[in-house]
Parts: structure tokens; C-alpha cells; sequence
């Protein structure tokens, strides 16, 4: 932050439709904000909660919490009441920056949240009342100095942020990042991802989200600019893409596949774009050919999780590959990628050992390095569960070529096992988007008396396609050992998504599972 | 070092002469060479020297430490025996690692070097006898499996390197480098100069230097490749540029000119080269400009000390000063630069205020991050004045324009810049008052077409005393490296002084440098 204010104050680095400022103006705010907060009691180390769409205000957040060295807890704005006010108690926030579109959330969460002491309200809706102090974002900053407060003395090993993801326990457990982490991941990703003053990044996936936070650090370091979308609409989108002249980003896939689909995807001009980001979700060769195409920049799959800050690794083509025939090209960045610079990976088998580098042994992914967490937020056990001598489990199952290159093949929970043998949903899953009439999928373990676990394929038609169950099963079939193939299949209008826009597995699987106790994972 | 034996084994990465070494290869005289090293002794915390020229050997040695958690200390080649001896028992070095060019400067030193336990001899040239164990470079690889020791658990705050610089007491002093300076300093390279798998270096500066030390760590994390050059022969290097297909590297100034003066400078294909880096002394916008037209290539001007890993500033043209005309951004990257990512930087007045960024204002720059030293080696008084309420006091006077690039005018101390060799003019002065006609002294550098700034001595003679030049410049070179030795004297009836009794200096240089501009920095 400090960085861009001595040598970029002049650029117009941070920009919401019609509203724009330098970094000197965004600094300012920063500076007027943090002053509000240490004047609300947020000292270094307090924690802080805000729900919010991708307004700057919250990048304005990400930095008056560093400012100060207090501890910013982004809330996933989808959450019911109920499910919001259990992290804001279980992070011990003192204070909530809310915005106007999530008031009944916010209102119902205050109700039990008896930490909070006051409500920051930005947006413009109406606002209902509370028990507890509220004010204004913009009154607070309006009578505030300027001028930076002065800056704690940090450590690394300092707490930066509390995200809170959704275990399978059902209890969200609060990730601690520290500055520490946060610091090498946003210079790791810079040094990868090559950024510099002439990127202007779009913040289209959550920012209460690392997959797309991290950026806010990465970019502002750097002099980079900032362009905030608060909700995602993908036309919007692509004309910013053109409009503001977007570098690089990154997109949850669902997003990406709206915008290559779009009616209007070929009216823009994407010259200034180099690189778009995506992951969570394996991607087709053929997918990312289309991206490739639509776009004409580089695409990248990423592989982070909360955990790690985010990013473990990236699918950026080594230089000596770039002679291969683009086919070759497209599948290598389609697979998840390299270790990020930084990070050991390794995938080993249960004995801890490595697998062979075949790119058909099935092993667990293990990493260490400077981005993973020091564990989660009052569960010292979690912790000790995923963090095992320095390493952390990440409990995804991946193969790994001869070039160092791995591939996710499951998640050790949704491996399935039917009549003793491992099937890997998602590489059912990848046969299915093959299919023409297949939107999106999800494929699953259910119970079976014959098999311990039948697949079950859960299916989003294309408006146009026809749910034909029969001819699906068949289509696997004929594509892939037919054990992989789904038993049965159940076509649904909507797959539930995590807030980062992964598919939700556990909530279509408890429907099946309720009262059985699973064999395995 | 194990990113790029898990990403990149089979790059022909290690280059020197009509040697090549892949990753794999190169790990695996790593993995030998510190098992060896373990054998004799060095477990983790321990430290070794090196004397030696740029030799494939000298990265092996890096490395091999780094894998020890041992502490490496490189010593400047051109010291004299009773110098390099002092380094070697003020660093605790219990193994020396010494190449046959220096047979006759290790001789001498292991004379005065009581902890040292053995010698590691690598080069052609006969081997001198000598009272302790003596062992052969490749031998001892031979004798030792290839596969990685244990790597011990590191922490950012244990030692890796000790440099030697010689202080201004006449004393030398070790920089004592951690693995997170060395670390971080490497992440933030690979950052602002896009360092990648596609890079080729080409080490010509000495490794015993941090100027192309830190390369080593850099281009390797990325998978880059080194190219070795022994000794500078300005023609050879221009002929490796070509054939060797560089595409990065730092160069002492003296070097450079030396190359854009070379007959044969027009006789090669230059297009690979994307970037030269250059420092330690001020550029003219002009020599610049002929660089770039030289080699075709962009000009970093740098800025760094041994205590900060070394980078302080790089000339980094920023993009929105890319619509600038020619001149002036030759004018901009020839400027000593802005501060490295990772670097908080101030340019400050004595009582800690930031000058004007006026480019007119004169301060000393301050500076402080994860890439500063925590101190001397056993110097706390040393450290306690150069690291003040956590900033390192550079003792340069800068001026800072409005972009936040700084330009620096002066030293605070008198240090004479020959040759790209950093000469302490009391440390010559000290040598001198130990010449029996000596009665008072002063050591200046003067103007000097060759070699930027000469070292000049002032003297004024014992009245009993002869003023034998040569006799008194010969005296020096057998207590002192060659060029810290006077190449001219003055004998004077009277040195003039400051009000407080101490030599001013000022007056002695005014006479010689009147009309030029002094070339420092």
C-alpha cells in the first residue's frame, strides 16, 4: 500500500462504474478509515467483520485492517442470518462493516451477536433499526484526519485475516492467515503471474473470497489498478473486459463458461487482456480452446485453497514446452498445474512416500511453505488434524506427470467406492461435459446394498438438451471403464455451490446418506 | 534448489565452458558435496570460506550449505593472505573450500588460521603442502551418494552467508545475511525484473559479491540457466552473449565500458539479451544510451549495500513514463532508481524528517524490510550504530524526485569507488602509518579515466623520512589487496584539517576534482 502511495499516488488505480480514485485519494480514505476504526477501539489485533458485495469499500477494509494490524473477517454474503452471526461470534469482531443489500442478513445475524458493538453502514438502501450503535461509512471518514495513522509494529506471524470456510463438520472453522502469509503470497503471485504497473485486474469473483482478494494485495504492491464489479453479470463483464481495459483476472468457472456463451462475447475488444485465471473445478482442453479462442490471451488453472493463501499451483507453460503442438499445449495448462514458487508439493501415498511421477498412480496432495496457515481460529484439534509435521493434508487426491505437473482426479471425501473399486467423480465428470446436453454436473457416491456405493450423476440440462437417462449412461460407457459409469442419474435445475462457486457435493450426497453411515473417506 | 530439480531436471541449466550440467546433475553434486561436507564436520550453523573464481564449483557450493543449513563465507579473491586470514578466523570457518588460482594467498592465510580443519582444493594448478588435511574437490564428491541429506528444519532467522566488507575502522566486518534475507531478496528479484525458466545469466561479476550472488538463488528458483565465466575478458563475454544465448546479467561499470569500447562489440547477435543491470557507481544518461544501442537491450541502473541482499532501488522505468521521449527516460533509468519491492525507503534530513522530493534537497537514505541484515558478526556495537529503531542508516546522500526515484550525490564517508572495488580510505591510511617515514596521511580518490576514481595518498613525511613513492605504494600492496593500494602520492609539508583537529578531506579532493563531477555513487 505504502509502495503504490510513494510511486503511483497519481494513477487512477481504483474504479467502480462512474467513481474513481488515485492512489493519493485512496490512500486517504485508507488513512481516514483506520483512524474511524482505532477510534471505535479496532487496535491492533482486534478483528472486525464485513458482509459486502465487490465495493471499495472493501478493498478500502483489506487495507485499514493492515494499518492498523487488526484482523479483517470477510463474511460470505449468501449466508443466511444465522450462519453469518456464528462466525461473526466465533471471530470475536467488535465491529461490522455492512452494506445496505444484505441488511435483513446483518440485522437478523445482530440479533445474536452480542460481541458487536457497533454497525458501519455503507450502501444506499434504507436501514433498518438496530439495538446496537450504528453509523455512516462515508460520516465516519468525512470527519476523519487524512493522514496515516501511525503503523504498528507488525510481525509475521501476526494475524491479517479470518476466513471462515464450511467444513464437513457443518461448523465453519476460521482459517488464520497472518501477515506473514498474505505478504509472500502476494509476492509469489506477482513474481508468477509477471504483474507490474500496467495490469488492471477486474474483481469479478466475491472479494470476501482469497480466490479473488489476493489480488487486492498482489495488484496495489505493484502500482497495478483496480476495476470493481459489486455484482457479476456476465455482459457487464466483457464490456468491461474492453471498456477498462482489463490485463488479467481471475473467474470462477461458471462464470467463464456464462461469458464464453454469451450472445455478446463477440463484440468486445479483449486486446489489453494477457491472462485470465480460473480453478476450483477441473477444466476441458477443449474449454479452455474456447477461452483461448474467445479471448485470445493465456489461460491459467489455478489450484489454492483458504488454507494456503490461496494458490498451490498454476498451470503456466514452462518455457521448453512451448514448442509442442498447441493440442499438447491446451492440455497441459488445462491440468491443474505446477507448485506454485514457494510452495513444496508433494503427492504421496498413505505411507507418506512419493508417488511414481505416471500420471496414473493416485496419491494425496501434501504442501509447506510460507503461504499455509498457522491453523484455524480456537480448534487446536482441526488444526493438529490438517497439519501434520509441517505439512498440511489438503485431502486432494492427484496424479503427477514426468514434467512436475499435477492433476486433481478427486477429493479424498467424494471418491467413490462401488464393488471395491476407486472411481474418481470427477473424471466421470469430465466425460459427462463432453455429452451435448450436459450443463453442469455432479457425480457422487450413494448408498447400495450390492455395491457399498453406486455412482449417481446429478445433471443440469442445456435449455435445449433432453434428459435422456438411458442414452447418458450409455454415453459414459462407451468412453470409459463401465464400473465408472453412473447407475442411475437425477436431473436437476440447480446444483448447489459453495460460496467460492465450487460444487457443494455434501449437500446432494446427505440427501441419500441420511442415517447410513458412510464405509469410507 | 529442489524446484528446480522437481520442475526443470533435464534444463542443461549449468553452463561453463565446454562443461554442462542439467538440474539433476547439478543436484546431484549438490546432494555429494554436502554430504561430504557433513562428513568433515559442517552440520548446520557451521561455517566455511571460499576462495575462488566464478566456477560451476562456487553455485555448488551454494547450494550445498543452503541444503546444510551450514553458513557459507565467500571471500574476495583479491585480498591479501594476512586479510583473507583475518576473515577466515573472525568468521569461525572450520573448512575452506579453495580453487589452486589463490594456492599462494591460501598458503599464507592457513598460516594465521587455527580453526580450520581442512582444505578442499578444486583447480588444476599444482597444490602447496600444508600443515592441515587436504582433500580433493572431486574426489570427495565421488566418494559420496548423490541423493539429498535431510534437509535440517530452517528458520528465516537462521544465518546462510557471511560477507566481508571492510569497514571504515580498517577492521573488516562480517554482514551476516539469514535465510529469510536471501529468500525474500531472491522472491523480490524474480518479482521486479520477471525473472523466469526462459532466463539465461551469465555470472561475470565475482560470486565472492552479492552484485551477482544473489542471481544464484534467483534464476535457479525459477528454472533459469547460469552461464559461468571464470575471469572478465570483455571479448569473451561479448562472444557468450551470442553464443550462449544471454538474456539477463549485471555488470560492474568498469566491465561495461570496457565492452561498449570493445573492437569486436559490433560482431555479435545481441537479441536474446532483454536486460543489463549495472551499479555502484552514477551512470551518465549518455553512456546509457550507448549501452541500449550496443546490445539492444533495456538498462537497469541499481542500487544495493552487502547488509541489504544487496537491492535498494532498481531504475525501472515506470509504465505510465514509457509516452515519455527518449532522452528523458534515459534520463529516468540512469538515475540511481526507486525503491525494490519489499524496500521501505526514506530519504531523510538529520532529524528523521523526509526531504522535499524536490530533486534538489539533499538527505541520507534510511531504509528497512525483510532483506536488511540483523547485524555484524559479532559486532553489536557496529550493528547498534548502523540499525536504528529498525532502519539501516546507508550513510548515502541522495536527492528524490517527485516519481520516487532517488539519485544519489555523495557518500557520508569518504569511500574511494575504483574499478567497481570499494576502497575505505582509513583502512589504506592505517596501513600507511605503519610505514616508518610516515608522519601524517590522507587517502583520497581523484578523478581517473580507467578506473572511475583512483586512490590517491596525501602524505606528509617523517622529517628523518624519505618520500620514495614507489617504495611506500609497494609497502601497501604487500599488507593490502593490490587496488586499495595508492597509484600515486603527494607529499606535502601540511595536511589541512577542521577546526575539531580532523583531516579535511574536502579540501585535498576539491583540488583534483574541480571542473568534474565525481563519479560515485
Amino acid at each position: 500500500m505504502s509502495k503504490a502511495l510513494d510511486l503511483w499516488p497519481d494513477r487512477k488505480a481504483i474504479r467502480q462504474q462512474e467513481k474513481t480514485f488515485t492512489y493519493r485519494e485512496f490512500g486517504e480514505r485508507v488513512a481516514r478509515l483506520a483512524r474511524a476504526l482505532l477510534a471505535k477501539g479496532v487496535v491492533q489485533g482486534k478483528a472486525i467483520s464485513i458482509i459486502a458485495p465487490n465495493v471499495h469499500e472493501f478493498l478500502e477494509a483489506y487495507y485499514a485492517c493492515a494499518a492498523l494490524g487488526a484482523v479483517l473477517n470477510p463474511i460470505n454474503f449468501r449466508l443466511s442470518a444465522r450462519e453469518a452471526a456464528f462466525i461473526i461470534n466465533d471471530s470475536e469482531a467488535v465491529l461490522l462493516l455492512a452494506h445496505t443489500d444484505f441488511k435483513d442478513t446483518v440485522a437478523g445475524a445482530l440479533d445474536d451477536s452480542p460481541l458487536i458493538k457497533g454497525v458501519v453502514w455503507m450502501g444506499q438502501a434504507k436501514r433498518p433499526e438496530l439495538e446496537v450503535p450504528a453509523f455512516d461509512y462515508e460520516g465516519l471518514l468525512a470527519a476523519e484526519s487524512p493522514e496515516m495513522p501511525p503503523l504498528p509494529d507488525l510481525r509475521s506471524n501476526d494475524l491479517a485475516h479470518l476466513y471462515y470456510t464450511s467444513g464437513t463438520t457443518g461448523r465453519p472453522k476460521g482459517v488464520m492467515l497472518t501477515q506473514g502469509n498474505v505478504t509472500f503470497h502476494a509476492l509469489a503471485a506477482i513474481a508468477e503471474l509477471k504483474l507490474a504497473d500496467r495490469d488492471t485486474w477486474i474483481h469479478v469473483a466475491p472479494l470476501f473470497h482469497l480466490a479473488d482478494a489476493w489480488a487486492t494485495f498482489a495488484l496495489t504492491w505493484v502500482g497495478g489498478a483496480h476495476v470493481l464489479t459489486p455484482y457479476f453479470e456476465p455482459g457487464l463483464v466483457l464490456e468491461a473486459f474492453d471498456k477498462e481495459k482489463i490485463t488479467i483476472t481471475n473467474l470462477i468457472p461458471t462464470m467463464l463458461n456464462l461469458m464464453v456463451n454469451h450472445p455478446k462475447v463477440g463484440d468486445y475488444d479483449y486486446s489489453s487482456l494477457r491472462a485470465i485465471l480460473s480453478g476450483g473445478a477441473p477444466i476441458a482442453p477443449e474449454t479452455v480452446r474456447r477461452i483461448v479462442e474467445a479471448f485470445g490471451c493465456d489461460y491459467i488453472q489455478t489450484y489454492g485453497m483458504t488454507e494456503t493463501s490461496p494458490y498451490l499451483t498454476v498451470s503456466i507453460l514452462k518455457n521448453h514446452l512451448k514448442d509442442l503442438e498447441p493440442q499438447k499445449q491446451l492440455e497441459i495448462v488445462s491440468r491443474t498445474g505446477r507448485a506454485f514458487i514457494g510452495v513444496e508439493l508433494k503427492v504421496v501415498r498413505p505411507d507418506g512416500s512419493a508417488i511414481a511421477a505416471d500420471n496414473q498412480e493416485v496419491g494425496e496432495i501434501i504442501v509447506k511453505g510460507p503461504i499455509v496457515t498457522p491453523g484455524y481460529w480456537n480448534r487446536p484439534q482441526a488444526t493438529e488434524e490438517a497439519l501434520r509435521d509441517g505439512w498440511l493434508y489438503t485431502g486432494d487426491l492427484a496424479v503427477i506427470d514426468r514434467e512436475g505437473y499435477v492433476n486433481i482426479v478427486d477429493r479424498a471425501k467424494d471418491m467413490i467406492v462401488t464393488g471395491g473399486e476407486n472411481v474418481y467423480s470427477t473424471e466421470v465428470e469430465y466425460v459427462l461435459y463432453e455429452h451435448p446436453d450436459v450443463l453442469e454436473c455432479a457425480v457422487i457416491g450413494v448408498p447400495d446394498e450390492t455395491w457399498g456405493e453406486a455412482v449417481k450423476a446429478v445433471i443440469v440440462t442445456r435449455p435445449d438438451g433432453k434428459p435422456d437417462e438411458n442414452e447418458i449412461i450409455e454415453f459414459v460407457k462407451q468412453r470409459l471403464a463401465r464400473f465408472k459409469a453412473p447407475k442411475s442419474i437425477d436431473f436437476v435445475r440447480e446444483i448447489p455451490k459453495t460460496g467460492s462457486g465450487k460444487l457443494y457435493k455434501k449437500a446432494l450426497k446427505d440427501k441419500y446418506w441420511q442415517g447410513k453411515k458412510r464405509r469410507i473417506g
